[in-house]
C-alpha cells in the first residue's frame, strides 16, 4: 500500500454504496486526523454511468468494468456492496486472490458461501471484513470475535430484521392485522414489493446463520436454519400474549446444547421486562449470554444507508490500518457445526386451535395433550359458537411432543384448525 | 515474546483478579484453540500471600513484590486489577517503561491520570488497554474506538453506575426511599458502607472523562465532569415523573456542542419508550448517537468479578496478538478539550417547591419564572397547607436563566424550599 492514501474500489454505488460514498467525503478529514489514514474513492462499479445516485464523484471514477476493479493493482481494498450471489462472490473471490483485503455487507452471500471465501481469504492472507452484514451499522461482529473472545457464549437471541419487527410493533401497538402493517411497512419503504425474504424469516435465518458461525467457531449455512416467519401472526394472539405478560417478536436464536448448536428463527414470545421486549419499530438488537459476561444487548438500526455504511467505514479502516501494518485479522475458522435438530429443542409453548363449542372439548383436547406428556399451564376459551378458540399455554415440553400433540389435536373432529404455534422464552 | 505461552503477571486479586484467574483457568483451552495463544498466569501480586482468595493458584505464583512483577523480563503482558491511584500508577508505568503491555480496569487512575499513563504507552510503543474501566463487562471501548472509527459521534448518554441505578429501580417499582433502596443495596452487596462515590455520582463522572476521552479523541479528566448525585430524589419524584411518561435515571452525558464537550452527570427523566428508559436493576446501558449510524445501546453487566473479568480478558487476548504480530492498538490522543460550562447547557427541567398554601402564590412563582424567559409546559400543587408543593415542568431553557429563576424563588416570601431539580431528556 502506498503511504499517501488507501484507494478504495467500491462495488455496487446503490443504498448503502452511496451512503459509503458521502461519508467518505464528509468524514474523510476527521478519519485522518485520527487514523493518519487518507481514504480516497478511486474506483467505484455501477451497472450503469448514467443512473442518477444519491452522491456526487469525480469524473472519471464511476465505471462499468467491475472485474477490473478487483484486479486493478492501484487498488488497496475492495467494498462489496452489491449484494447477491453472483457476481459479488466471483468479484470478492477475484480480489482475495489478487491479494486485496475485502469488506462486505452480503449476508446472502456469506450465509451460503462464507466457507469458500473465508478459505480464499485466508489462502492469500488478507482480511474478509463484514461486520455490516448482520445488524447493520451495530457494532456486533468485532465485538464477539475480540472483546468476548476469552469467554464461553451460551446463546444469542436477535431482532435481526428490522422490516418484521416494525410489522410486530405496529400489530402491537396499533392493533393492525399483518396484511395492514406489511403494507404500512411497504408504504415506508421498509419491505420489499416481494416481502417473502423478510416475513417468513430468510433474510434473518442468513443472519443467524452467519451469527453461528463468528460466535462458535462452525460452519453454519443459511440452509441449517430451522425457520419459521410471521404471516400467521393474529392481532388476537398478540393481545393474548400482552395480557400474559409477553411481546412477539421475531428471533433469530443460536444457542450451544450438548456440543450440539441449535440454530432457528421464528416469532416468539418474550416477557415484558426482558430487554428484547422493548426493542420497537424496525430497530434492531442481539441478546448475548456468556458464562462470564452475563446478559449483554446490542442496540441500533439494522438497515438503511448511514448507519449500514458507518460498520462499513470501520472494517474499511480496520482493513486499511491491517494492511498497513502488515496484520490479518482472524476470520471464522472451523470445520462444519453439528447442528441440533429442531425436534430436540425444549420451549414452553403457546398455541391456538379453533374448537367446536359444546361441552367435552376441553377433556378431549387435555387427553391429547396429556398423551403426549405435554403438561398445560394455562388454557382459556375465546369467543363462542363458530367462533370458539381455545388458547393454551404449556410448561416446558419436548417439540418432539408438541408436534405429535398437535398432529393428533389435529385429527380431532372437535378441533377445526391448529391456529398459531409461538415458543415462549423463559426470564432466564 | 516466546512462542509456546504468554505469561501474565497480574497485579492484585481482589474480586475481579480472582475472577480472571477463573476464567483463564476455565477457558484457557478453548481461548488457545481459537486464537493459538496460551495463557499462563505466572506471577499474581497481592497484599498477603495467606489471605483466603476466590481461586486456586499453583505454589510460587503469588508474590507480595508488584514492583518485582512489572520488570520481570519474562512477564508478557500486566494486568492491573488493584484499583486506586496508587500504588497502580506506579506499577503500570515501570510496565509501561518495561516494554510490556498494561490491561487495566482501573477506572480512577485512567480519569484522573490518564493523559500521562497514554504518553507512556506510546513512548514505550506498547498497548494500554481499559475495555473493563467502563461499563464493565460491555464491550462498548473497542467499539467506539474502532467500529464507528468512520462516523462521528454526536452524543453518548450512560448509565454507568449500577448500584444508583438499582436504588431507582427498587425507589420506582416498590416506592421505597432512597435510603430504604440504599441499605438494601448494600444488604445486597451492591453499594458500599460509605456510598458516596457511587450515589453523589464521582463514579459516573470517571467513567464520563473516560467515555469523553475515547469517543471525542479529547483529553477530559474526573474533575472537568459537572456532576449531581440521586439521594435528593424522593419517591413523588419518581411517581410524578412516571405519570408525566418518564423514568429518572443517573446519566452520564458527553455531547459535542459548537466545538467543546459538554461532559456531566445528573439525575434525568428520561421519556419511557426511550431505550434507556428500560436498564432496571443493577444494568449497565450506554446509548450512542452518530451522525451516519443514528442510534446505538450497548447492555449489560457494569459491574461485577466475572462480567469486568470477561472485559479484561478480552484485552488480554487482543495486546498478546498484537505483542505476536508487532502491532499496537490506537490510544487516545489530542489535547485537553474544550470543556463547555454546565450554564451553557439548555434543558427542559423539572422542579419541586416547597409553598406557603395561599391564594397568589402560583403567580409569583410565574412571575419569576416569567421574568427570567423560563417558560412552564405544565405546573400542578400537590398536597394542602404546610405540605403544599408546587412541581413545575419547563419547556426547553437554559440552565443559567433555570439557576437564576430557583435563586429567586428561593428568595420569595411564599417560598419554603426548592426540592428537586431533574433536567428533561428529549424523545430525539
Amino acid at each position: 500500500m502506498r503511504e499517501e492514501a488507501v484507494r478504495i474500489g467500491l462495488l455496487g454505488c446503490g443504498n448503502v454504496g452511496s451512503a459509503l460514498v458521502r461519508l467518505v467525503q464528509d468524514h474523510g478529514q476527521s478519519v485522518f486526523s485520527r487514523t493518519g489514514l487518507r481514504l480516497e474513492l478511486a474506483r467505484v462499479a455501477v451497472h450503469s454511468i448514467t443512473k442518477p445516485r444519491a452522491c456526487e464523484l469525480p469524473e472519471g471514477v464511476l465505471t462499468t468494468e467491475a472485474g477490473s476493479v478487483v484486479t486493478d493493482p492501484s487498488i488497496d481494498v475492495v467494498v462489496e456492496c452489491m449484494g447477491g450471489i453472483e457476481p459479488a462472490r466471483r468479484l470478492i473471490l477475484a480480489a482475495l486472490e489478487s491479494k486485496k483485503p475485502v469488506v462486505t455487507a452480503n449476508k446472502e452471500l456469506l450465509a451460503n458461501e462464507g466457507p469458500e471465501l473465508f478459505s480464499a481469504a485466508a489462502a492469500s492472507g488478507v482480511d474478509l471484513l463484514f461486520e455490516a452484514a448482520v445488524a447493520g451499522g451495530i457494532p456486533l461482529i468485532r465485538p464477539l470475535r475480540e472483546s468476548l473472545a476469552g469467554d464461553r457464549l451460551r446463546r444469542i437471541m436477535g431482532i435481526v430484521n428490522g422490516t418484521t419487527n416494525y410489522i410486530l410493533t405496529k400489530m402491537t401497538e396499533e392493533g393492525q392485522t399483518f396484511y395492514e402493517a406489511l403494507a404500512d411497512a411497504q408504504t415506508l419503504g421498509y419491505a420489499e414489493r416481494d416481502p417473502t425474504a423478510d416475513v417468513e424469516g430468510y433474510d434473518a435465518a442468513a443472519k443467524a446463520a452467519i451469527l453461528a458461525t463468528v460466535a462458535f467457531g462452525a460452519q453454519v449455512a443459511a440452509g441449517d436454519v430451522y425457520r419459521e416467519g410471521i404471516s400467521g401472526i393474529t392481532p388476537d394472539d398478540i393481545a393474548m400474549a400482552e395480557r400474559l405478560g409477553y411481546g412477539v417478536k421475531l428471533l433469530a436464536i443460536v444457542e450451544a446444547v450438548e456440543g450440539e448448536l441449535a440454530v432457528r428463527v421464528h416469532p416468539a414470545m418474550v416477557p415484558v421486562a426482558h430487554p428484547l421486549a422493548s426493542v420497537r419499530d424496525s430497530f434492531n438488537a442481539v441478546f448475548v449470554q456468556g458464562d462470564a459476561v452475563g446478559d449483554l444487548m446490542f442496540y441500533g438500526r439494522g438497515a438503511g444507508g448511514p448507519p449500514t455504511a458507518s460498520a462499513v467505514l470501520g472494517d474499511v479502516i480496520d482493513a486499511a490500518a491491517n494492511l498497513r501494518q502488515g496484520r490479518v485479522a482472524a476470520l471464522p475458522a472451523g470445520g462444519p457445526a453439528r447442528i441440533r435438530p429442531v425436534d430436540d429443542l425444549r420451549s414452553a409453548y403457546y398455541v391456538t386451535i379453533d374448537v367446536v363449542d359444546r361441552p367435552g372439548v376441553l377433556e378431549q383436547v387435555a387427553a391429547v395433550t396429556a398423551r403426549h406428556g405435554v403438561s398445560i399451564w394455562k388454557m382459556e376459551q375465546l369467543g363462542l359458537g363458530d367462533e370458539a378458540r381455545l388458547v393454551l399455554v404449556t410448561h416446558t415440553a419436548a417439540e418432539r411432543a408438541m408436534q405429535a400433540t398437535l398432529t393428533d389435536l389435529r385429527h380431532l373432529d372437535v378441533v377445526d384448525r391448529v391456529g398459531t404455534l409461538l415458543r415462549v422464552i423463559g426470564e432466564d
